[in-house]
């Protein structure tokens, strides 16, 4: 059997992935919605023969967010732009269940499918930010627990949608005037909690069935949503050890849902910073770390904790305590930040400086990246990895130098398996809820 | 000063401009969900100089519906992917006010204007059918009035939110750490009968300032909100008469609410069919007309009256009395199909046939279908048209064999004015609300 396969996705996130980026000289500060930013960096991936392109996203934005959130382009929109200019790459885009129709996302991302002749995939978010409400008439933000009650419905509703036409509906007899088989149509007539929707769907299924499913959210609840009902998560790591535990807890959560553990891909979101040499790797990092002040490190890492306000605390002694907050939005991450600070006795200052431009393990010459790279992903911490660019042109000199280390060491594929997205995550076409026979 | 210039948009339907289309041996089963095919059709009107690119969309189908709205694309998801083919011709999508979110339909459309720089425009519904509310867990379809009060708060917000940044708000002020002028962002706050929606948006505009406004709809409410509110109007008429009572009511209405005549464009939709000779333009329709059959023609008619049975009525006498079906659905259609079979005493199959296949004065030679065109254009019936395919290459047969003439006319341009879709309209950007120097 040949050897098994590391999977790649390029997160594209124009001026944004760390705070100080943008300030950087080689990043025009349009970058965000400059078609052209996008356009290049989705061909350097297509070259890199990385599996997939991920747009995350985001409902709600104030003075104090961070310049990639406050003109950005909408996934979907972007990604059928990226459509017509690749051939193999998958397009992932960020949806949040709790300010959408299930309707309108089936169909656009069922569109987005046909378009791109089945690479298409859809990151199910819950929205952290409370004042997401605000710009959608909703009274209140619904908590923690009730988003992801709300998204699993929402996912179930959204699949029975993409099932209203069978694989094999559409005869087009022009000769007896039959355009299709009325036997192979199928009204979902959901009824639920918190969605009631008939059917059917006007857009059918492509090629690759379903688009993927990634969930993003790493909570209890997050785990279970992804165990249940994902393809793939996206999530993030500091260290293996925290890795590995979260990879075999979504795999075995998976099994006790009656799926197999390959039958969902853990992929963590990593900002490498590689160079030619350790020193010049270095470097690279410290020319970003300098761009930020502590201001915006504040204000960065207040975001997680529904923008609460660090500047009243002294920088240099102990994180300080701050209760439950945070649990409401990103509560994965912020239980995650408390923590670290608790067992490592960080100060402020140093929690915000890390939080806003993290020093990893991933940086150095291409080798020890993918000495890393291969460590976390045969030790039972990744399928694959989301790559992150956090200093200019760090996914083109991950293409250019780490790729072909990856693909030397018979770690990574040279070319694409396929032209779906599910065909190269080695994924299986989920069969139609209503063909009896078998599909594959 | 230039002579008026006519305007154009091509209306892009897969198999759907007549419901016998899809049987033609020439035209592909698949082509509704074609990449290939819009793209083709894409490439045509470009260089054919057309204004624009016209996709109409539906948010309801049952086993009755005609063959184009069972498996679509969504409009804007197939404008983004055309939009990296294109880079002159507009892009309007087709978007109802009863079924979305203005905050999510402002950032899509802000965001598709981003990534074709300013093409982009927005054909304003309020979707007809019933049974979208059923898709939607909405109890009730909203009436016909209510939907149109409904639209105008809509469109009113989505606008409000494309004003949330200043066209010079991006300062991107790399040494001094200032992305952006605060001074230069702002928070709509609109709270009224049908929407809460604070703001701000995270898509600041284009060049063009906002997407051109189009309205569908032809009943008095209808003109009203497009009056108020649209830059353009896309509408149907038989006759030239009833055209220019439509054009100078919607321009009289226009001037009224305080607007320029020349503020909002007329385009009528027409389905040419063009021939080298009378001759074969006449077997072009003749080909599409037989292979229509009575069935699905009732079947066709009774779509614009909320899916009623027309078959248990005699096919040859007087239209039957209905009464007010209809009105609550495609108001202005069903009124005009009753006034017409009234008027001239027309069967039942007559109508359903003239419904399904009509026989318009658009037949003929290039000529005499520029004769047409130039005769509304001048006779104050029209400032643009747009283009359907009825008969299979009726828009290559438009662009190779019609443009020619109407350019050596001088009514069409020979080259593109400009890159956005309102500098080729000849429409003004709008100034942003916010900024009190004038924007031109
Ligand atoms: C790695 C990762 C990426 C995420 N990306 C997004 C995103 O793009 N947009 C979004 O609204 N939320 C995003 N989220 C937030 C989640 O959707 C969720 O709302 C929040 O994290 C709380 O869920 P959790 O406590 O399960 O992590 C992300 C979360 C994680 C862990
Ligand atoms: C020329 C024309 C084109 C239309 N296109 C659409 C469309 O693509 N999608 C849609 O939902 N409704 C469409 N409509 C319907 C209107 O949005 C509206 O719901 C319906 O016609 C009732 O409005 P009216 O009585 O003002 O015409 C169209 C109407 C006209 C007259």
């Amino acid at each position: 059997m040949a050897k098994r396969q590391l999977k790649l996705g390029a997160s594209l996130n124009g001026v944004g992935n760390s705070i100080s980026f943008w300030r950087h000289p080689n990043i025009p500060i349009n970058a965000s919605v400059s078609l052209d930013f996008y356009k290049e960096q989705a061909l350097k991936a297509e070259e890199g023969k990385f599996d997939l392109l991920f747009i995350a996203d985001g409902l709600f934005i104030n003075e104090k967010s961070n310049p990639h959130f406050l003109n950005r382009f909408e996934p979907l929109t972007i990604l059928s732009a990226l459509a017509g200019f690749t051939s193999n790459i998958g397009l992932v885009a960020t949806l949040s269940t709790s300010y959408s129709e299930p309707f309108t996302v089936a169909r656009q991302f069922a569109s987005l499918d046909q378009i791109n002749g089945g690479r298409s995939g859809w990151n199910v978010v819950t929205s952290p930010l409370e004042g997401s409400a605000l710009n959608f008439g909703k009274g209140e933000h619904p908590n923690h627990s009730l988003r992801y009650e709300i998204a699993e419905e929402h996912l179930e509703v959204v699949k029975g949608l993409w099932d209203s036409w069978e694989d094999d509906a559409f005869t087009g007899d022009k000769e007896n005037d039959v355009f299709f088989d009325r036997t192979k149509l199928h009204t979902l007539n959901h009824k639920g909690t918190h969605f009631s929707v008939q059917g059917p769907l006007n857009v059918a299924r492509s090629k690759q069935g379903y688009p993927v499913i990634f969930q993003a959210g790493s909570s209890e609840s997050g785990k279970d949503l992804a165990a249940r009902s994902a393809d793939a998560v996206y999530t993030g790591h500091e260290t293996l050890e925290e890795a590995r535990e979260f990879y075999s807890d979504v795999k075995e959560k998976a099994i006790a849902y009656g799926r197999k553990a390959e039958d969902i891909l853990i992929f963590p979101g990593i900002g490498p910073i590689v160079g030619r040499t350790e020193e010049e790797a270095e470097q690279k990092y410290q020319e970003i770390a300098e761009l930020v002040s502590i201001d915006q490190a504040l204000n960065y890492l207040g975001r997680y904790f529904e923008h609460f306000d660090f500047t009243q605390f002294p920088l240099d002694e102990p994180f300080p305590e701050i209760g439950d907050l945070g649990s409401n939005s990103f509560r994965s991450t912020t239980d995650k930040i408390k923590q670290q600070a608790r067992e490592q006795g960080l100060t402020l200052r140093q929690v915000a400086l890390q939080a806003s431009t993290p020093r990893t393990s991933f940086i150095g010459t291409p080798d020890q990246i993918a000495d890393q790279i291969q460590e976390w992903f045969e030790g039972g911490a990744a399928d694959g990895f989301n790559i992150r660019t956090v200093v200019p042109g760090g996914l083109a000199d991950f293409v250019d130098l780490v790729v072909p280390v990856l693909q030397q060491r018979g770690l990574f594929r040279t070319e694409y398996e396929d032209d779906t997205l599910r065909g190269n995550l080695g994924l299986k076409v989920p069969a139609n809820r209503y063909t009896l026979e078998t599909v594959q």
